[in-house]
């Protein structure tokens, strides 16, 4: 594994710790998922994250596209068709982003429990 | 690993979906990385956490202790002492958010390309 002493999203002013902020996000978890299984249309794609504002995917997705993760194609049709995918570099995070979307499925009865217990003794 | 397949993130009314949106953070990701060596004191997870916000962090960690991540120790001293550590529940985040980090450090360079070129045909 590459190592890269220089980069620590524990430092404030480490570029990496914008990258940690785009990648460490809920909608960016669901989006990389949802892309997974290859490219989608936008509605396919809104579709597929139930419950996401047409702003926030399309703000998310030109942030993924700036980071380099996702990809857009334009078909040249009437009305114009535009699809999204991942690129090599944003497949590299489907392992690490589905892990955190196993974990709050799997967690999230004892979270809840938590949750509970918390708002009792408060 | 157990199987929850009644939990589901892409739901938008999914309870797991709010357990994902506090762990798909960049905030939980540093504390989470920051308490993985031991309890800490509030001022040390602050400096550990470079340029965090005293509200930032106090929220975070309340949030965290709510959903059954961190607990938080107080000791009966003057001043008195308040420290936070990750409980069972919180240790098993520390492998796949330490994921994140590591990307996001690692690819820093690939992600600060693909913006460059974003930004110039933009």
């Amino acid at each position: 594994m590459p190592q890269h002493p220089a980069f620590n999203v524990l430092t404030a002013t480490c570029p990496s710790r914008t990258s940690l902020a785009r990648i460490a996000n809920k909608w960016t978890a669901m989006i990389v998922s949802a892309l997974g299984g290859g490219r989608l249309r936008f509605s396919a794609l809104r579709s597929t994250v139930d419950g996401i504002s047409g702003k926030v995917l399309t703000d998310t997705l030109r942030d993924l596209e700036r980071d380099g993760l996702v990809s857009r194609h334009v078909y040249a049709e009437v009305p114009p068709r535009v699809e999204y995918e991942l690129t090599p570099l944003g497949r590299t995070l489907r392992t690490p982003l589905r892990a955190l979307n196993r974990w709050a499925e799997e967690h999230i009865e004892q979270v809840l429990a938590a949750r509970e217990a918390y708002d009792t003794r408060s």
